[in-house]
Formats: structure tokens, sequence, C-alpha cells
């Protein structure tokens, strides 16, 4: 392969402080940065006066091919939004469906500046597929539910298999694939104990929804007098590398179960507030030293992927939750997208921040517009004013995916287009 | 004057429901509306295919000219925001700021689809100004603190009586003046009374800010035994013409006082969220029949001015306080920031729906994007998926601010250039 350098210059740079600088890119890697705005020429040269470089956003939870199921039903009770509506399209699901959803969401992330993305739902393989020709980086992984059912537990386990032989460390090594039991309840112990024997045999994570709702801990309380996590400690289920989704209900003990186990989360602020599913403790978590990070959930429940309202809304929920306006500051929240969501993916020491070494991950965002004026604090205005239209420049493992808002990876009408047609197919199956 | 016509044809219609069709705006008023795509001829033909047409949208609480201290401070307690940030600064300002501070948010309002604004500050003849050359839509009040200080309350007399006199019903009458007494605790009784009395004797209206705070709450109750509310009651304060900002603690009996005297409400989620006020109990009052409509309150406190963003968040903000996802549909919430925004303000007969013999205070939402897509229900990409820069369009009066996002009114580049210089002047001066 031959060397391709990129040189983004007279840019600010943030990275926990902000700087003022330049950083040069040779293949898939940051190779130098400097504050000499002109330190090399370089193959691609993008100008990056006026505008911030912040590292590419990392949603932690996604279900990227729901996105042809935005706004097909919303302000209704989860049980018939899921009966009624959720559940019987995607037993209609087929590979091309999901393909097609997962275009669509790859196009909505990279014109919202998020290069890597966690992503459990089924079709993996076309998942993968999707996310390989966007240019962007994902962790994908098979949703496992058995039901306590030995027939579909097995085929459960053919299918995770399959998709690990398929697409783990594919696509230049963009593409891993994890283990993702779908939820304590949905799934038996005897899942469970496979996948985390799995996970240590094979070095994989786990990626797994728990107490989303308050009715989860409830039944698990009056099935087993046990709370979600604390069940999962009982199978030595709990680890550093499970990441946890949702996490609304947890009580006292069950934070110090996740820190002592190291247990990552996922914070899905807009979708625990559409859904009514409750607010997590987040603040409190942090406070302990848990690895937060942000994910957008479904589009079906958010009603988007744009990882700039997760940021405000985590940051703003707390403060209303916690009645304190000091918690949840601008710099922490920018780090719970960046590198609290690299950590939560076992990929701190590759992606997650601007530095030399890792890979280049980076998007540039516009701060010439008038609600990021007047321009003085880069940091509060990525938090508390940005919108994922900001967003110019978008670079995912050395590679130029969008440009000053020009999606250069795919045809961004035609994936819109191919989505309706799509979503019309798979609504008229019911 | 010479009949000036404009076509918007061939969009979607959203006023309650949805229908396809197109409107003609004359002069100033909607004039035609059919579901025919080419009923006529006009001097101007906007193509609305692939976009939604709303009416202007309505934000009822803000304090336009503190955009120049977005992102001065945040994540702090409210005292040292207000003693040590906000209140020196704002001791320095001048007229000029404050019309180039207002100017900065008519800017950032038009390109988020705002045509009126409800405002309260200081130079107001500064911020009228702005507004017009904007070509928006306002009622302006000068903020009256008089701090129970005779000397005071008679300068506040004084320079409200000058707003008015000065720029009540001017610019073609898109500018009118209301009262602006700043709260129950920074104004005396005489003040509030000499409101009431002025209210009636002009027909103007009252924009103030009252039970914001918890603490505001409290004080109140110690000084008084009364709720803010139930002193204003007692003062024969309260009354249809009264628009009170914030109100996020409310007793049960409060919440009938607002009902029984048809006081109008503008529920600011955002500022609330994170100056960690707290969570008007909106549901429960809009259940009521209150009038509740949405502000952003100052760009300080949000950090920007993007209804958009409030829609989304006074759904997702009650469905999770109420943890019921039922709570403030969609629908209801696109009334919140049209129609009951210009009932707020008392022009629910000229603006905030699109009927024919209404002002032409109307927006075109580009609804052909990735986070758009599938184009299936429009009420619920407008709430929940939307953001401020699909905002393509913008009519006030009849006149076209913006087009396909190049606004017309105002020389972007410049005025966010005197933005930046104003707002270093001001820190400057501290
Ligand atoms: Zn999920
Ligand atoms: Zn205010």
């Amino acid at each position: 392969m031959e060397t391709q350098t990129i040189l983004i210059k007279n840019t600010s740079i943030i990275d926990r402080e902000v700087k003022k600088g330049s950083v040069l890119i040779e293949n898939d890697k940051i190779v130098e940065i400097t504050s000499d705005n002109t330190p090399t020429n370089a193959d691609e040269v993008i100008n990056g006066e006026g505008k911030c470089l912040i590292p590419g956003l990392v949603n932690t939870h996604t279900h990227l091919s729901m996105s042809l199921m935005r706004g097909l039903a919303d302000d209704l009770p989860l049980d018939t939004w899921l009966n009624d509506h959720i559940w019987p399209v995607e037993a209609n699901l087929e590979g091309e469906h999901c393909y097609v959803g997962a275009l669509l969401s790859a196009l909505e992330m990279i014109k919202s500046g998020t290069t890597t993305c966690n992503d459990m739902y089924f079709f993996m393989d076309d998942v993968a597929r999707a996310l390989d020709e966007a240019g962007m980086r994902g962790v994908i992984c098979h949703g496992m539910i058995d039901l306590f059912d030995e027939e579909k537990r097995k085929a459960e386990f053919k299918e995770t298999l399959r998709i690990i032989e398929k697409c783990h460390n594919t696509a230049d090594g963009r593409i891993q694939v994890s283990l993702g039991p779908h939820t304590p309840y949905t799934c038996s112990p005897e899942l469970l104990n496979w996948v985390r024997k799995k996970a240590d045999e094979k070095g994989l994570r786990i990626h797994i929804h728990v107490s989303e709702t308050e009715k989860e801990v409830d039944d698990s309380l009056n099935e087993r007098m046990k709370r979600p996590f604390e069940y999962l400690e009982d199978l030595k289920f709990l680890g550093p590398d499970v990441l946890a989704a949702h996490s609304v209900w947890l009580s006292g003990a069950e934070i110090a179960l996740i820190k002592a186990n190291k247990v990552k989360l996922s914070h899905n602020p807009l979708s625990n507030m559409k859904l009514a599913s409750g607010i997590s403790p987040v603040s409190d978590l942090m406070a302990n030293g848990v690895c937060v990070s942000l994910g957008t959930d479904g589009a079906a429940s958010n009603n988007n992927l744009d990882l700039f309202q997760e940021m405000k809304m985590s940051s703003l929920l707390q403060k209303v939750r916690k009645l304190d306006p000091m918690v949840m500051p601008a710099n922490k929240v920018l780090e719970m997208a960046t590198i609290n969501g690299a950590a939560a993916l076992g990929m701190e020491n590759e992606i997650g921040s601007i530095k030399v070494g890792k890979k280049a991950d980076l998007v540039l965002v516009d701060m010439k517009a008038p609600h990021l004026t007047p321009y003085r604090n880069p940091v509060s205005h990525l938090v508390y004013s940005t919108e994922g239209a900001d967003v110019s420049t978008v670079i995912c493992n050395g590679n130029i995916l969008m440009k000053e808002r020009e999606v250069l990876v795919l045809d961004e009408a035609e994936v819109m287009a191919r989505a309706e047609n799509a979503a019309q197919d798979l609504l008229s199956r019911n």
C-alpha cells in the first residue's frame, strides 16, 4: 500500500485542552501534531480554519437497521409500541432491509460526526457490509434471544458463530464482532453462561441491555429476589469486557457491582426519555469512576442518531435530576462521547482522542455560524450549542468520508431512495 | 403599495392535519389555500416539493441581546453564574451591544424557523431596531427591576413609557410593546400595581418571570406565607394578558389560579434543565386547559435559540417526568410552538396557524435528509427528528427572510463579525 498523507492545518484541536495547530495523517494513523500551522506537505491539505477538530464520536448503543422504522409509531405505551408496531415489522425483516437501514444510519451518523458505532441487531453480516461500504468503524453483534428455549438457543449460538466467523476483524480491522445477549430476561442462564465462556475463550466483548425499565427490575425481584446486575454477578457474567446499555434503574449495591467489575455503560438519554424509561443516575456513576459512554439506541425511539443531541441532553438531564448545574460539565460530556466510548469498546488505545499513533478518526466542526457566535469556549459550544449539521468533514481510519458536508463514500440521494423503498416494502408485508 | 404575491406550491401543509397543496400570499397575508398544486401565477413561485410548510415558530421568552454572552460561563451554581459572570457584564451594556446581540439572535432565529419572539431586556428600542431590520415580528418589553426602591421604580416607569411611545405598533405593526416587570421578588407591589393599571389603560400585555426556582418559592413563603402566584393573585395582577415565563414550581392551588385567570405560560425546558431549576408540570397544566407555549430564554442559559430543540425536549422531559410515553404527543408539541405561542401573545387571530386571512408567517422545512428518512409521519419528524438547520425558507409578514438557507434580510458574515467585536468590547470592560 502506498503511503497516503492528509494534513489538517490551522485548526483548534480539542483533546482535553484546546490548542491551535495541525494534524498530519499517514495512511490510517495520526503521525504528527504540531502547533506550527504548516509542518509539511501532504497529498491532501484540509484547511481547518474557523473549525474545531474533535475525535470521531463513538455511539456505543445502536440498532442501525431500525432507522427504517423512524416515526413509525410514537407517543405510545412501551408494550403497544413493541407488540403492535415494532415486533410485527421486525418479524418480516430480511437481510436486504437490514443492509439498507444500516446504510441510511451510516449516512446519518457520518453527517453528524460519528465514526464508530456499537450495533446489536439481526442479519449482522448485512450490517457489516453497510458499515464497510460507508467506511465506518463498528463493533457488531447478533442480538441473541432464546426465551429460555433450547432450540432457539442453539439457533442463536449458530448465528452468532457464523457472524464471528464471517465478519470479525474484517474491513481492514474496522469491523469487530462482539457477543450480544439481548437482556437478562430474554436470555436463559445457559445462554448467558455460554456468552461468558465464549468471551473468555475468544477475547470477544459483550453487549447487553440491562435495567432499561423499572418493570424489568421489578420482574427480576419478583422472580428471583435479585436485581438484574445482582443476578448477572451471581452468574459470574460481569467483567470489564461487558458493555451494558441503558442501566437506568440501579441500586447502590448495583453501582458498586458495576464499579467492582469494571463494567462499561452506554447511557441513552433521549431513548430513555422518549420511551419514558427513566433517568439513569449517570452523575453518581461517574463520581464513582464508572466508565459511562453515550448511545442513541435505535432511531425508532429517539428519533435520530445525532450524538450532539445526546451530549447536550446527558448534561442537562443530570443537572435537572440533581438540581445542580455543576454536574456533568461540558468537558466531561465530550469525553463520554469520545474517549469513554472508545474505552467502552476496548479501543481506548486506538481511537477516542487525538494522539500520535492513534487511528485517524477525526471530525471537523464548523464554528462559523450564528448559533456558535461569539466563538469563546469551544468545548461549551460543542456540547451546548452545536448541532449535527455543523459537522463539516469526517475522517475514519485515515479515509475522508465527508468533506465540507459532501459525503464521498455513499451516494446520499440513492441511499435515501433505497431506504424509502425498503421501508415501504417492509411495512407492506404486514 | 403595490400588490405582491408569493405562491408556495406543491408542499405538505401542516396545520393540525397534514394536507398536500399550495398557499398563495398577497402582501402580508395568506389569501388562498388549495389542494390544487398550481392555482394561479404569482410574482414569486416557491416550489415546496419534498418540504413541509409550517406556521412560523413563536418563541415566547427570550433575552435576545444575551447571545453575546453565549458560552461565557457554564456548569456553575446560579448565584455564581449571575453574580460573577452575567450581572457584571450586563452592568456595562450599552445600546449598541443590545442592538448587535439582538441582530445575532434574529439571524439565529430566522435560520431555525422562528418568526416571532417575545423579548424582555434593556435598551429595547435598539432591540426593536434589530428585529425590524431582520424583518421579524416581536413583542418587546423593558425589563423592570426596582428592588423596592422608589427612585429606581420611577426610572423604570420612565423607560417603559419611552419604549412604548417610541416602539409600540411600529414596523408595519410587526413590533409591539408589552410591560415587563422582571419578577415578583425584584419588583415592588407598587411597580406591579402600576403595571396592571397601565396594562388595563393601554391594552398592553404583561411579560413576567414567575417561580423559576424552588428558592424563589421558598423565599416567597418565608416572607409572606404565600407562593408567588398566590401573591400575584392577591395583588389582582393576574389575568389573560399575563404571560408568565418558567413557572416551574407550582402547587395545585397555583395551577388552579393560572387556569381561572387564563394566565398564559412560557415553558423553557432547556434553560430550566441547564440552570438546574427544575421540571415544570407542563403535561398537568395542559391537561387543565392552560395555554402553554415554548421559549428558549437567553442564549447564555441554553445555549442556543432553536425551538426545534425545545419542542423535542418539552415532550421528552414530560414523558420521563411522568414515566408515561403517551403524554405530550408530537401534534400537541407543535401547537405549543405555533398557535399556543400566538395565543400567549394575544395574536392567535393573526399568526400561529396556516389559515386564509392570517399573516403570512410561514416556514418551509426540508424533509429530504437522512435523519428525516423514511418520510412517513411529518409531525413526528418535525418534533422528534428535525433540527434547526433543516429549515429551508422563512417568510414573515409576507416577506421572504431566508430562501433555501440564504438569509436575504441580513448580511450573515457581517452580523457575526459585529457580534464577535461587540462581545469582545463588552468583556473588555470588566
Ligand atoms: Zn437498545
Ligand atoms: Zn428569562
